[in-house]
């Protein structure tokens, strides 16, 4: 049997659109939020336990004046105007969400009523589904339809939006509400880079909606850190053995490392989390490399967890903390300043990373 | 402001991989049905009003021991054991359904147990959802990917699936039940044109799930046929005049009709929506080129017909008559063979197009 069936032609980079990714950017969320430290009061919990604990000030809210139809196209007409963008210029639009009201209909039908006095109905795209990650398959999706040939010359606009809402317990304090849109097209000031994707995709239940009438998730918060870790390592193993092999292809042999990225940005659940995540990474560097310094520089004094395995750390609280401080710098340059909208309104689901923008 | 950011470079025809199309397909629906017959007695309606009135013979339906996920499964594993393929090679994999058993969890990450032994977990897509269109724009997304630059070599996978029932009354006859897979690659046997779709999509509420507990839509069956007829209006006015301006651009100078189709298939809610479909595009033909030879050939005697507007004509039945006639023989020769899995086992929504391949 063919494993591979084929593989890119040797001219192709020449041949895309240069420098496609996101143009434009717009982001929408509610103006009503609870403050966190109440919250604390309010739950008769320790203070500090979801400001400092989960690094959270606020959490936004929708009323029942807000739905996620009303997210999506709030964001979408911000968008369109304040780029003075005429709606006959996409030529694809999609949706990322798990916020449903409608079980057959999606946002992105709802989205066209925007489009009927242009007269532009000749639009793909439509809703994409999983969890948090429906968002980023839909920007995927808009970056390789400006690649191929479907693409027509015009932009793509690619829409994420999520209200989270957790019943009473250890979550609720995780919720958030907000949508993003994003234009899509080449020459863009923000470019993703090409080939050079990491993805982790498994079947597991750590977070998702079996019953149809609540708005309310499933969550088994510990295996639900447990299935965030592991996936950023499986995603920053692929990542680096892509790179690794493009880097060889041009003759340089060396480790990639976290000193290669300019910025870090995640999923944002929470804002410890993500500082986690970061630690997280460091400790893949540490470990991918035996060569690395140890004497002195960021991984000074970690000898001791030389031999430790990934998957038997996502609740080593020594290895957490080695990490965590070891990598207290490299958050503070390269990721904390895009936590802002995360800590100032919660989770968005699906616009999360993107808030981080 | 810039209304096209760009345009497809002039060489870039000679970049994508050669014949980008489906490679190999499968498919699965129930064992058990229901004869329509036996359906027009129980509801004690007049005999031949599903049989020959919509066209349907049997309606496959599930027993409570198959759900939507296990209906993907059992496609993709008999795809994958029929054609000898590794799980290795397997790049993307996404789903189009409309049936939903969480409102989180994609039905994709339900199959990645299929791969979990072969340890390929760096597979992009996921679901995609809207009414039946979702297994289309996931198979759309399938070809980009293939000719942009996140393609790494590997097949792409896109599973189309839906249980169709439908409450009490007129709707209930056409239900159905099913799941197409469909291995997609280069050199295929069944390849995509390029640059030449026509879409049209549109915010209405003809068919939506709007009651999370109950499996059964919200169905406007006349502003359904209405809004189907003239989707397939606009459609295939964009595909004519997409093909016209490529024609143009060649030197070429003429009417696209459908002589110029080898076979033509369609969504299939009922097998007689698609008899009426072909005499639609038969009327757009007509309407479309005044210099149609009305003397003799198919469009003999349709003079009476020359001024009729074709938003005027859903639902006249003199048109619908007169063309039914018209097209029967290009329905014959072009369409009829390819409604066997719809006649025998009805409505599948997301696949039911691609079970008429």
């Amino acid at each position: 049997s063919t494993t591979m069936p084929g593989s890119l032609p040797v001219n192709a980079e020449s041949c895309w659109p240069k420098d496609v990714g996101i143009v434009a950017l717009e982001i929408y969320f509610p103006s009503q939020y609870v403050d966190q430290t109440e919250l604390e009061k309010y739950d008769g919990v320790d203070a500090g336990k979801y400001t400092i604990g989960l690094g959270q000030s606020k959490m936004g809210f929708c009323s029942d004046r807000e739905d996620i139809n009303s997210l999506c196209l709030t964001v979408v007409q911000k968008l369109m105007e304040r780029n003075s963008l005429s709606y006959d210029c996409i030529g694809r639009l999609e949706v990322g969400t798990e916020t449903i009201i409608d079980k057959s209909k999606s946002v992105k039908t709802v989205l066209m009523q925007l489009f009927e006095e242009s007269g532009n109905t000749d639009i793909e795209g439509i809703d994409t589904m999983n969890a948090c990650y429906g968002g980023t398959a839909a920007l995927f999706n808009a970056i390789n339809w400006i690649e191929s040939s479907s693409w027509d010359g015009r932009y793509a606009l690619v829409v994420a939006g999520d209200i989270a809402v957790y019943a009473t317990g250890n979550a609720r304090p995780t919720g958030g509400a907000g949508a993003v849109a994003m234009l899509v097209g080449p020459n863009a000031p923000l470019i993703f880079e090409r080939g050079l994707r990491g993805t982790h995709m498994q079947h597991v239940y750590d977070f998702y909606k079996p019953d149809m009438v609540s708005e309310y998730p499933v969550v088994d918060g510990k295996l639900s850190i447990q299935c965030y870790l592991s996936a950023l390592d499986h995603c920053y193993t692929v990542y680096r053995n892509k790179i690794h092999a493009q880097w060889q292809k041009e003759g340089t042999d060396r480790h990639f490392t976290l000193n290669d990225f300019g910025f870090m940005i995640f999923h944002s659940p929470y804002c410890k989390l993500v500082q986690k995540s970061v630690a997280r990474l460091l400790l893949n560097d540490f470990l991918g490399d035996q060569n690395l310094e140890t004497a002195n520089g960021v991984f000074s004094g970690l000898e001791a967890f030389r031999d430790v395995k990934l998957e038997d750390t996502y609740f080593d609280r020594d290895v957490e903390k080695a990490f965590m401080k070891a990598s207290a710098e490299l958050f503070n340059q390269k990721t904390k300043a895009s936590l802002l909208i995360s800590n100032q309104n919660g989770n968005m689901y699906t616009p999360s990373v993107y808030g981080c923008l």
